[in-house]
């Protein structure tokens, strides 16, 4: 509802725990903010492999009859997020295939960036698809191989792909995780007694119990099988570009991710805010709840007291009936109110994690504004976000991007803030520690992997 | 409920229609009697083909809102039947895809003999199947064909297949409607205006004010697009074998199939029924429905009085739950009840379309009794069962057919009639008036079609 | 979907079982011919009352859930249709409420003439009413008295009201069944072994293996307790009036009702009809199903061959998307289909129960005549419909019923038949086999309880 | 799902706008935190009112077809939170009925001491009773009234009420506001253009652009027409008890409750708390979100840096299937999840609002400590919580309560806390600005209204 990027999908896989789907379940639920739209799991009991998924958030698809029918101690899972245009049932993961190497599953987190080309080439010699997804070709490059050793086929499938991919894929009796050579998206390795676990975050094992491994190395199999844990890189090695933004808007701030803790690095993006962008103010106050961590920080650097002057409503359904009556700010006020006590009078920063539109930070200020408070100081705990991103975040086109195409006072102006400043890359990069290894072509344009005009790019994401 | 073979499939196509995907929805529901699990409709706008498909009845799964997303003016339809273990929405029809040719539709009713092997094949080269039905094997298939032309492609993937199907088939813009050479199960072609129109059974051209035209010969592929209608024969030819039950059982009695009125041949076989099976009685009663039109027949040939001395109830649920406490002919009774006024103190004849397991004739016989029948005779229009379908019909295995392993005298007494007669295969074939064209491989075990060892088939049937 | 006069309840009662809710959904399921709008069961544990109902068809509503929920050996159903308006979950029946009696439940089957006079008075003493039907008046009532005894205090209600009332009504140990004076509606009595079921007709016992015991008479209040079952009037007698139009239509054939069987009484008024009305024939066909016994009556007393020339659809969803395309006879060709076989060239008698607006009538003779018939003649088995009912039947207004503005030639000529022939009033009651304890107002005017003006009346039927 | 004192209803009503339903709509909406189990609203077209009620959440109750039925300017609405046994759409409201005075509709908020005594009274002058809430005694006492006048008619039905109630009543006319004479439950009037709304809190103001206008004081009447609010006290004056909890718990911080800011009281709390509680400590963390201002102004005055140390899952379905495998603090952990990184190696302050059976409590203090934290102090910004509420909270019974029968020291040791600290009763009224004119009973034990002996007073609360 609200202005923002939106994560498409996150995955879990677990090997060896006789309640596999249901604790597959639970790391979904954790894994929530990454894919609203459905969810899904597949479990094997060791002879055949059997498949739940549908529309709609974890809780509402796994009722206790649908994870009963999941038997076996090895399961993988998906949960969506999706624009609307493919929105359906056809598209929601995990994709459960018969091929020659048996019963293949398959959840993706990312974005392949050729997959167009490579499932024209596949339909040319034969295949048919039966959704509008890039990760079907996975399954079908799989299917192809000659060889039944499954890492070896899937090394040989993975190798015609390029763009961003973190895979789950699993058999009658295997489980398998993959990060793409340059590591866009995240994926971890977890223990639980004798089970192993894979999850797109660390906050997925807090929830099971399971004790956080590793990351998965950017180009990294994990091949795990009741035998144990085996791992190898088939693939030619890339340079690590890992998806930035995880940082910044998209992990949860308990999560462990790229061998950092997340609310820490927010709160440091935070204090270099301070640094870069000071303002005169008598109050920091978070855009919840993604700002907050970044607002503490801010106001620990600044020294400028911290507070809760939004609010933001829980019970939020999928839609909302809009009045004919106008009311001011809809579409955020149904999320969100100031509190008029802790802003009246005041002099306030407004720490948000990113300007996407502009429209909701527009209705912020006003909305601070009009509940008493006297200046409003808007700062972004991220540079201006200036082109789209092709690796598996949903992002409105270019020319939707505020800052692809209007200066910071541009934007200023645009959502009435007394104020406005962003992070700049440099302190981005010097607060998350580090200088390479790290995607943000969202803000710099430098793509680490090429991809066709952005029309065919962005419609490829989500498929027709 | 009761104990019957189950027809698998029905299927509806139709092009030159603003109302395609409205007409299909009432073409499945007149031919609803041919599957209650699924329906399902693709439709083209000349672009895109639209697909929605659910577990349930034509008029539960059709609603306003799912009509309304399916546009064009070429659409094709279909009903499924069947047993609990693939109940499932993965396996419902119609089946969409993508291929070399763009997007194929299609719908099956039938069964392909050789789907096991030809999908082992398939693998063994790549593929990769997301049902377990027969069916996807054809879509495979054509998607392989280096031929552009569906006509052709299409004749080249169903050279390689062997056993019984009736198609619709559609991409973007045309139209297909095939019979296999032996000609199992039927299809027909009518017109509508200026749309032509193709269905299993003419009762569902009446529905929607549709002429029919005639029936599909076996082997014929018929191609219709904007431009008309086209006759292929593409596949070399075989000896018809037109399934005989579709006469006995399945059809409904307003259609007409293979040339003939289906009431008025089932009045025939209880005319013939009359004469072979002759008895001293004062009522005829059908088991209803479909025992109606040949008890109504025998009434005619024996002069003796028919009525309904069994009531249907029609407000049938899908499932129903029976007290602890032991209800006599639970399963029957739910369905049929016999009114004492006209039973009583009466010798009646009571006509039924076939014996299968026995279960449910023992009952019957049993009901009518205790409403104060002096004597019953129980009359079969249909020979005994001996032997289960492998070209589209759900049948029990051999060794549940009482027939395969009991005599007339046997059944008899385990039905607890006073006595029993069934029409003869002779009789069969006089009354549906000529002696050659008939599959009745369920009566005489022979076969049109070889298949595999009676397991295999029997699960290839229905998929694991 | 049909023009037909509507029955507008059907009620069961059972004590003395331990799957008391069990059985009396099986009830409810044998008389959903009575009501299917809503369904609904309460029970008794012996210390409180449990209530499920909801909008929909018994098998529908009862799922195994609901009918878990329902615990003990006491309970009573009903089934309602009505009409759209007040259409409402608040008007489903049984009522049940928390009074000085305890707590008491009640389900009706009839309708109160005085229910908006009575309920206004109760009004002004300081009553509130949940929902807009007459029924609620009764339980007011019953409440209000100072008795303690659930007898006299129901008497003592229903000594304030007239009208139809067919009743079962209980606390948490007593169950009580009750006709009216005039014994409008029906209502049996019935044992399974221990057990005291009651049902609106007889085939609700033959479902559950009751035994029918017998009618209850007109003004007859039955006690019903683990003690065992004690009769009583307490009401001023009156002349009886049972609802004729129960054996022409409403009641399912295979009940005994009024103290003959239904099938008979049909078949009765089928011959006596070939006697008044005869016709130059060669085949008689029902309108199904309702029409089929008196088919069989005139076809057996005119010696001309009777058949099923118009087959129906029993797969009927509640509502259907009728194309824009206009279709010929649309709402009657969804339930409805000719069979030319049968028809072709012949001079046919049409047989049905009723008349009510002539439009349907008007549709099956054009879809008889199209199908091939030479000559139609509509042979009807009650006597013109000339006036609507107030006691418990759902019927147009007089001025929507054809017959109360038209003359029988009128009729024939707008329905388009060949000829158009009606039992008489004298041939109807003849065929009844007594000419006295029958309301035939529909017929003949003759209301044996007064009510007030049409529209008051018509209106008070289902409320607001 | 965690611990906590459960506010058992919010209501809305508004009169003059034409979108008064939806407007209900969107007030429920930002009153959800009041009740999760069922919503409603009533409208009036002027001539008739329309009732939809269902359990469930706001947005998941009212969709576009249900809000389409609801007509006409005038409107209330009600949310209500229940207890598992009486969770029944009966026991829903508003509560609509047709009485003497055409039809009312009422929702509350409260809980009446007497309604058990007034309803056997009731009862045994003749009434009935369709649901088991004390609501439908007023509705019943005005219904009795003999006065034509709304006011009047209320006031002589509440004059034999005591206990707790803010209430919305309606007809088709007239909207009326009340609260009780000692104040119990919160009650505001606002404006919206020429419309009048009454809210529980003012956050629903917020959301439809209202203009906050006052709290309705204890034993005010405000009668709401289209010419204009009138206000009365016809009902004998009482001390004000206003409930202090709303502050502490239930009202959302974003609120004027009282006169006063709730985040701006709740800061307040924890500064209080921070002189009477200090800690030597290095992290001061709110347990979400009702800790949040608490802890912020437990940091602001202890100088102790503030920071979000546990997570909450936003995505909390209704039910969480649990593995059979334990999984440490399930019940907490479904929603909160320490921040190893914030927590590592630090001395901690946890702020909560209550302590009620202490079990969540001891899981929060383990989870933290697991995290990493060196110790663990937790702070509550109320007293112990020793008794029950009987004026419309939910709340455990005396024994379930921690506090009611061990000291602070026991509690500290059974939560396994290094330190446990709560808000003195003199802290608490000193922050809450003033010592009278609060309800804090459930500190105190000192009840402004008698109640019968506990067990009755609590099964009242929610009827059987």
């Amino acid at each position: 509802m609200l202005d923002r990027f939106k994560e498409a999908c996150g995955i879990v896989g677990i090997l060896g725990s006789p309640e596999a789907p249901n604790l597959a379940y639970l790391g979904l639920y954790a894994l929530q903010h990454r894919g609203q739209e459905s969810a899904g799991i597949v479990s094997s009991d060791g002879e055949t492999l059997h498949l739940e998924k549908a529309m709609g958030l974890v809780a509402e698809v796994f009722t206790e009859a649908r994870l009963r029918r999941l038997k076996g101690s090895l399961a993988i899972g998906h949960v969506r997020y999706s624009t609307t245009g493919s929105s359906q049932l056809k598209n929601a993961q995990p994709i459960l295939a018969t091929c020659r190497h048996g019963m293949v599953a398959l959840a993706h987190n990312g974005n392949l960036v050729n997959a167009d080309i490579v499932r024209k080439d596949l339909e040319t010699h034969g295949s048919i698809f039966s959704s509008s997804t890039d990760t079907e070709v996975i399954v079908h490059l799989i299917a192809r191989s000659k060889s039944d050793d499954l890492v070896e086929a899937t090394a040989e499938a993975l190798g015609k792909l390029s763009g961003a991919y973190s895979l789950v894929i699993m058999n009658e009796r295997e489980l398998l995780g993959i990060r793409d050579p340059h590591g866009f998206r995240p994926l971890s390795l977890g223990r639980l007694g004798g089970a192993w676990v894979l999850a797109s975050e660390s906050c997925a094992f807090d929830l099971i119990d399971a004790e956080f491994v590793r990351d998965l190395e950017p180009g990294e199999f994990v091949h795990i099988t009741p035998q144990g844990v085996k791992s190898y890189r088939p693939l030619p090695p890339a340079r690590p570009s890992q998806c930035i933004f995880e940082y910044i808007y998209f992990a949860r701030p308990d999560s462990v991710l790229f061998g950092q803790s997340v609310a820490g690095m927010r709160k440091a993006l935070g204090r270099q805010l301070a640094e870069e962008a000071p303002a005169e103010a008598d109050l920091v106050i978070p855009v919840p709840d993604s700002g907050v961590p970044a607002a503490v920080g801010y106001a620990e650097r600044s020294g400028i007291p911290f507070d809760h002057g939004l609010i933001r409503n829980h019970y939020v359904g999928r839609t909302f009936i809009e009045p004919k009556q106008n009311i001011r700010h809809f579409g955020v006020k149904i999320k969100l109110n100031p509190v008029r006590d802790i802003l009246e009078g005041k002099r306030v920063v407004v720490v948000d994690d990113s300007i996407v539109r502009g429209t909701t930070s527009r209705k912020i200020v006003s909305m601070v504004r009009s509940a008493g408070a006297r200046e409003v100081h808007m700062r972004i705990s991220s540079p201006p976000t200036v082109s789209p991103c092709y690796y598996g975040i949903d992002t409105p086109t270019r020319k939707e991007l505020i800052a692809s195409s209007h200066s910071v006072d541009e934007i200023c102006t645009y959502i009435r803030a007394d104020s406005l400043g962003y992070i700049s890359m440099e302190g981005l990069l010097k607060a998350a520690g580090k200088d390479t290894g790290f995607c943000h072509a969202c803000f710099s344009m430098q793509y680490p992997v090429p991809f066709p005009t952005e029309d065919v790019a962005q419609l490829r994401l989500f498929g027709v």
